[in-house]
């Protein structure tokens, strides 16, 4: 914070944003925002994408079908141009709805919610049964060691930490048991994995989401039980009630297939070979709509174009919106984005990218050089109207990620983390979770932060 | 911004406060936040607030349980002595369920869905009947004149403006049409009114809220139409297809009854008999379940005395907290507490309010001496980790306004205002609503404010 302040005043770099210059930015803000909250499309894009496209996991006829709808959008809104940047996917495929049960050793059994995850081999046609191991870290599972795993099913019953004001720091930590949570149990002669939702809340709704094997390990199923269920296993084991557990998953990855991202441009006036890239990712998992993930991100990568064009700003430098393709299961998209980006005799001078939820935005997380850095944080008070101050030091987004070696400036959207958590890959992700007026708000200072950029470079 | 800054850079009052003094307050900050989202029983409180009590509308039978009820969630929590404070309130009740409709040219009917407004009177029991005036503003009313309202339904179909980035403050230009609107169309004749719903948002819940008569002009009905209603009369009248607009209402004022503030106090062990009030207010409108208006508030200082029980805090400084009774409809519960603290032999120093909603906060308004906000300001560095960074002048709460002659510092919880507005006065104002993360944090922050007042006094 001192740093950065010292910065502000040391360097002269700045002193060409005059107070008059402040003004009338804040001004245009206000206009950009009183646009998108009287006639803001973003609300209605969303309600669309959710609810007449719905799920559409990488491959999916859904994603299909948002690839041309999001394209239809991007032209209504009046991009000067719109084009699809064709990119090879992964074609994950649930199948039919898992089974779960824990067998008791009094015969009966209780049925677990559980869902694959994402990216998963499935269990033999009749599923897989063992008994089951019940584990709360990689500390735990390496203490029981080959002979108690060989065989088994274990159960990384680890609860997210509460007390992580920030829930995105709670999923980072929690997050590796469902990543790496197969390969380490498999290590170990493990036959199949249970990993708690990460979720902070305690409901029925497992959460999936990409799990990755090593190469070199046995690829084992692997699924999520709900939070409630994770409890309600968790106390037969430790009564010793459980005699085996039965998972039967009915996922397989399938061949590549073709899929897109979806560009739509506004052409700079006086430096148009300076690209500002704004977006979020089109996919979804297949069990929501993709509400907050990422259907927000897109609709409002969109609405900035439209606000734009109907205000008859004309950017100094280009503006594309991009709804990037796999981000959850692959990010296909983003490669194949920089990819190209790399060949264009264009200059990627920033990009920003919306992959947090659809919720009030607090601020900004950079992945940016010290004299951009510096020249973002000038900007700051601009958006103390609008309560998005919080200006920290890294952050970006996964799709923009692979633009960073051509010197881009990475920005990523932080909204207000409370909610994201709870719905997250799950069921609940619907349209009915977004609140119109906190998207409309992430979209003003995201369009503040696009024509700052637009006019002053970086 | 720069006049407390220099304030308190100058000022030497604030020297006792050393860095090692701001350290361990910082810690016991982050160990109280850590014990309200490890172990906070605010959201199961809340839940049964709203799902087995349910509505509480002063003088109701949910009113009287709900003063049972957080009267035992106070004794659980364990504040040290739990009692009420007896007041008469008003008794309205809505009776059976409100019927509108508006008759076309055509002789059909269309329905229109409304509610009565709090407080108003019914119509005669054969409803009533007569031709509408739809107007925008008490301007263009005051251009109609007696000729064109007398005998007349009025109807005001003004739009909470959504350019305002705070919600509350396009309520409070909205909420005059509710307040004032049926008597300022009484005085020119009109025997009934409209008012479009106050929400941002356009759908079928019609927002009730009270409405206040002039004493001198005649009571006439008055009810709420739903958003999406209002836009639909509007067009039929725009059309000019309206005939006339039928309504009856069944709501009434029956006579005053005895209810009760419910009151928790944990003892100061030092300075006692300086009083911290907290507080939020437990009667809510009767069509919903009052989640977060205001039962949030209840439970989020409930909650208070139980994590500083449980963490064996024992504050220097006497802590208060209070549901008061009847803010929606009359404001009796505030009035005698301030009435009763007037009376007795302690200091009241400080009041802090929860009633904008269970939501993320943002920071706090203050209604203090400018000494108090001085003192208030210093801690504001404190509050960063919890994102709660806007302190601004002026704020406080219905319920403890009255205690402001006493030289109270009055400080009001300001959440996060986007949705809000959304579910006020509504019947989708339920427990549903509320996110239990953004509900303990909002109690976070309330509790660190209410424990560095007992620290420090002000």
């Amino acid at each position: 914070m001192i740093r950065s302040a010292i910065l502000f005043f040391l360097c002269p770099f700045f002193s060409f944003i005059s107070l008059a210059q402040t003004t009338e930015d804040s001004l245009m803000i206000k206009k950009i925002s009183d646009e998108i909250f009287m006639n803001g499309q973003a609300y209605n894009n969303l309600r669309f994408l959710c609810k007449k496209v719905g799920p559409r996991l990488s491959g999916s006829p859904g994603a299909a079908l948002a690839v041309e709808q999001t394209a239809r959008m991007l032209r209504e809104a009046g991009a000067d141009t719109v084009y699809l940047q064709p990119c090879m996917v992964p074609q994950w495929v649930r199948g039919e709805k898992e089974i779960g049960k824990a067998v008791l050793n009094t015969g009966k059994s209780i049925p677990l919610n559980i869902v694959a995850l994402g990216n998963a081999v499935g269990t033999p046609a009749a599923g897989i049964s063992a008994g089951v191991v019940e584990v709360k870290s990689f500390q735990e599972l390496e203490a029981l060691g080959a002979d108690k795993v060989k065989g088994k099913i274990v159960f990384y019953n680890y609860r997210m930490d509460p007390r992580h004001i920030n829930t995105f720091r709670a999923y980072g930590e929690a997050g590796v048991y469902r990543s790496q949570g197969p390969s380490k149990a498999a290590a170990l002669g493990a036959i199949g994995v249970i990993v708690r939702t990460l979720s902070p809340v305690l409901d029925d709704n497992p959460h999936t989401g990409a799990t990755r094997y090593d190469e070199d390990k046995p690829k084992i199923p692997a699924v999520a039980i709900s939070t409630n269920g994770a409890v309600e296993l968790s106390a037969f084991i430790k009564e010793g009630k459980v005699k085996s557990v039965y998972i039967k998953t009915n996922c397989k990855m399938l061949e590549d297939v073709l899929s897109y991202n979806v560009v739509g441009e506004m052409r700079g006036v006086e430096k148009p070979e300076e690209v500002i890239t704004v977006g979020g990712h089109l996919d979804s998992w297949d069990l929501a709509e993709g509400a907050h993930d990422d259907g927000t991100g897109c609709v409002q990568s969109i609405e900035i174009i439209r606000a734009f064009k109907a205000m008859g700003i004309r950017p100094k430098r280009s503006i594309r919106a991009v709804m990037f393709m796999n981000e959850e299961n692959g990010l296909r998209g983003g490669t194949k984005y920089a990819e190209i980006a790399r060949t264009e005799p264009r200059k990627f001078i920033m990009a920003l990218e919306s992959d947090a939820g659809g919720f009030t935005p607090r601020g900004f997380g950079f992945s940016a050089t010290s004299t951009q850095n510096a020249k973002i944080r000038s900007w700051q008070p601009l958006f103390k109207p609008y309560g998005a101050l919080e200006f920290n030091e890294g952050g970006g987004g996964a799709d923009i990620g692979p633009l960073r070696p051509l010197g881009t400036a990475l920005i990523g959207l932080n909204p207000d983390s409370q909610r994201y958590m709870d719905l997250h890959h799950a069921r609940t992700d619907v349209f009915e979770a977004v609140s119109e007026r906190e998207l409309n708000l992430g979209t003003v200072v995201m369009a503040a932060m696009v024509y700052l950029v637009s006019e002053y470079g970086l």
